[in-house]
């Protein structure tokens, strides 16, 4: 009844996340399911404008819900913001007879599907990001799977650490948000977590943290330090300096992105995908799908683009009482 | 201010559960900081009432958020049901001078923990159940990890049926409750999905679907069956003697309470053991710690055994658009 | 000079290991390198007869490295057992121009080579089966994965069987040979290991054993069964009964063969893969490559199928001071 | 017959890693299997002049083979290089009667550990380190865990960089040797693998390469460094500046140290452990423990501080044939 809709695209943008895959393919499954035509858009907005699309069957999909990246690849488009380009890729929109876009990514990703929706082309954009920082939405598909990539380092760091005795200063992804380190610093009873979102005071915040873990007999520290919070190197020579202790920085860096996607990525990334092909196939366009707590909610776009989500209050509280 | 409080006692009961030594390690932390001493209980029940209590420290509960299993063990005691049994866990705990009782565990603990209150007993509960089948919380602690362990086994189940082009029949926990098969399900793509909530029509929900899966080009098929909804070696009989594939059968068992705890089952538990501590010093008990989505609250114990949950709607109709 | 040789196949035959897929890349890359054309057979045996062969190309095996299972499918086939099915597989390497074949599998795959090769294809075998009991090699691709998943899963039940002072008897493979079975057993500290090759006396072995270590203060036990050594249900049943402890058992079955290959299986794969093109290049064939410690050897077939190795002794007596 | 040994220390000195515990534990139990007094020296050398002696028992031992680290902590110790230190060290291991010294770590431990042999101290040597850099042996504890680390880490960069169509720079842990590198290039797949052992031709091993990889469709790209063998961060300017290609450099760094040790390093250390303790007690010492391939073997210190061991040659030529 409801397919008026004949074809709808899919495409992931910006920095990928573990899950997007998963996405992906339950856009293509459920298209398909619903007896609409799919295309995959291929690096993002870049593929849109220069017409890099591709058809997606079942058997391109088949067990990619396993797999990290995206088999779409990804990409930043610069043309993308001139008026120039945004007119080629709805222009390609129209000539491929695109009905609906389903666009994966973060909060830049979803300006650009703004953009593309005013210009007359349906989208429903995808929380994919390992920051969890999409103000409308609880969680970011990838957000599980980087925190345990990132705890898992820091456990590994911790078997050395507890040997040498020294303390660990780790920098974990976020620029502006702190969500990914306050997990991990609390998820591994870390000595110190250094978030963007709180100004660092080295000798309460740090040294003075130290001081008290020492005096309850901690004999090896960890510091996670978010990377928009504090430089990890600078926050080590201090350390060094201020204590004595020898210390040592790692930087986790991409390896946060990648790895096979968990259960919680996977599972969100399917109820995502497949309530965004539900709605275009019912008409509904221009929404952001988001997790509100264990709920799959649609968000308008706009209405989503200004909300904005603070950081676990209690999250903060807890890390003076739980750090060791 | 709050600290009416002197001792807190902690235990674990029932099956365990990946996280359940993080939240003891946060009940332990947290008491400490608030400057109440604390006591952990061995053996659930069983040790309330031999008066198995041991004094619980920083060091105790060092690096414990890492591993599996319960350091404070735990058991069902069949004593604890009888009113003599009862009598003597209070007697213990006001010889102890436990003036607040933490539980970790499940329904079943909390009916016990409604008894303890009842007699006098301040009591707090906290979900630890890998089954995530308790109504009052959107979550439990040990779900995410017991989850991420099956799909594990079932990528690599997937692996060598992919080889051989066989059918997997996956027996995975879940006697009352198959929000763990039905995540393992969505999350591998499987093609059959077992729950015991709802009935098993073999033709319709088998068989049926192994035949569209092979039409749609797939060589081999995983069918997950929660271990209350069917017999795993029943359904691959008949699958064999159906469709003639060869069908193997895997019953992952107790690997799915074990293995060292996911972010999620971390930070979950510590979010709870530092409010159920919290509650108790500001005088609040016969609570339940629970979680409604991302939000951590707390009901009373009656009211919150009368609480239900159904499965997710919409996870249930992805299933015929997501198999492969 | 060596390129005599036009085209060389390979085929996975058996049951599947780990590291099969690193094995056909590193026959396709190293062929491509050399300038040999190469085609893969698929299901084994199977395919040759059928003539289901295709091109392999570099593309075709990128990234396979990672990925547990085997894209060229395996297969026990009876009709190449019969002397109609063997000429029909003959006249198809003859047809297809395959001048060199690369068997990768167990000693019934290497079988069927000495049969191919009486008959004029000229074959070089690779040792791929996680059982690490083919004679004439000190390793075989696989064994270590397949350990590796065994430990996990050990570890995983250690922690549950700890929670609840419970024995847990774990079923691991090796129809015939205690490798895995020895390994996992020295790995985890188990208190009880039963292998094909010994005779199993209960009460000396396994009742008092488990007595030792509760003398040794021991809670919890874990005994390593081999399939073929004996029946875990009922080694199971006799230590209830004769000790009383709760006792569970686990099936790990086949989460054995899959996963993606560790590092050794992937390394040995590449070496093997690589010298059998070499061999085959140069004119050199019908041998078995193999591990003789850190070298990469090779031995004529018939040769390698009369060797045999023995367990390491010193492994059976290690393990009455390392049990815990 | 053979105890005229009564008791026997056992220590870790230099760079943690993985399976030390399993190696401290195997010494342990044998000990007490054999009659014989146990007790640990935290630290290294450092304890071992300062007294930091403790007893060992089961209990202190039971579960560590699971756990990274060293129980015994590890450190460098300048002032063992002391007349004066040594002298301390001497006497420490008269005055607590410890007539054999077990020493896990790498060839700057056994310079200390021959030193003392030669005033009196029996010693027996085992090589524990994550670099396989020490001549005597074809396989040292803890080598096994860093590579498999290793490639999960390169293997999650992969995902990442084959979605943004990048280039991936991995700094691996190895100052002097390519070991580590040199496995993990192979086991990825890698486009360019740099090793201390050999000089390195920007032109020919690094841009040539990248190339060729290109020019076989490879649109991401690889490349392993050897810390001592280039700076990761110039390479990448390098390629950057040469290709054009997006490259980003990510340093492992101490991760590699940590985790459960995999099943290879466990047995290894418990082989090794064990045949330590014999040695002593039959009043064997002042060896290294090797292992000659698959062969648990002993040499003479002096002897085996002499002897060296090179690359895998063919390791070095296949990879011309196998990168991607």
């Amino acid at each position: 009844m409801s397919n008026s809709v004949k074809r709808i695209g899919v495409l992931t943008s910006g920095g990928d996340a573990p899950g997007m895959n998963a996405a992906i393919r339950a856009v293509v499954l459920t298209s398909i399911h619903l007896g609409i035509d799919c295309v995959g858009i291929r690096r993002g907005y870049t593929g849109l404008i220069s017409g890099d699309i591709v058809p997606m069957t079942a058997e391109d999909v088949n067990g990619i819900e396993r797999c990290g990246g995206t088999i779409l690849y990804t990409a930043r488009s610069a043309e993308f913001q001139t008026e120039k380009g945004l007119q080629r890729a709805v222009d390609n929109c129209k000539f491929m007879d695109i009905e609906g876009l389903v666009v994966i990514g973060g909060d830049g990703s979803y300006r650009g599907a703004l953009e593309l929706s005013r210009h007359g082309v349906p989208v429903v954009g995808l929380p994919g990001t390992i920051d969890n920082d999409i103000g409308c939405t609880s969680y970011t598909i990838g957000f599980d799977t980087a925190c345990n990539t990132a705890i898992d380092a820091v456990d590994k760091l911790d078997d050395t650490m507890q040997a040498h005795e020294r303390c660990s200063v780790v920098e974990v992804m976020g620029h502006r948000a702190g969500h990914l380190a306050l997990n991990v610093g609390i998820a591994t009873g870390a000595t110190v977590t250094l978030i963007p979102e709180m100004g660092v005071d080295f000798e309460a915040d740090v040294s003075g943290r130290i001081r008290s873990a020492r005096l309850k007999g901690q004999t090896h520290f960890t510091v996670i330090v978010a990377e928009g919070a504090a430089s990890a190197h600078e926050v080590a020579e201090k350390i060094k300096a201020a204590t004595g202790i020898d210390t040592r920085v790692t930087t986790l860096g991409h390896i946060q992105r990648g790895g096979s996607p968990l259960i919680r990525d996977r599972v969100t990334a399917a109820r995502m995908g497949y309530k965004a092909v539900r709605l275009l196939a019912d008409g509904v366009f221009n929404r952001i799908i988001c997790m509100n707590g264990e709920k799959c909610v649609d968000y308008d776009i706009e209405e989503a683009l200004n909300m904005t989500k603070g950081l676990d209050e209690d999250a903060c509280l807890m890390q003076d009482a739980l750090m060791s």
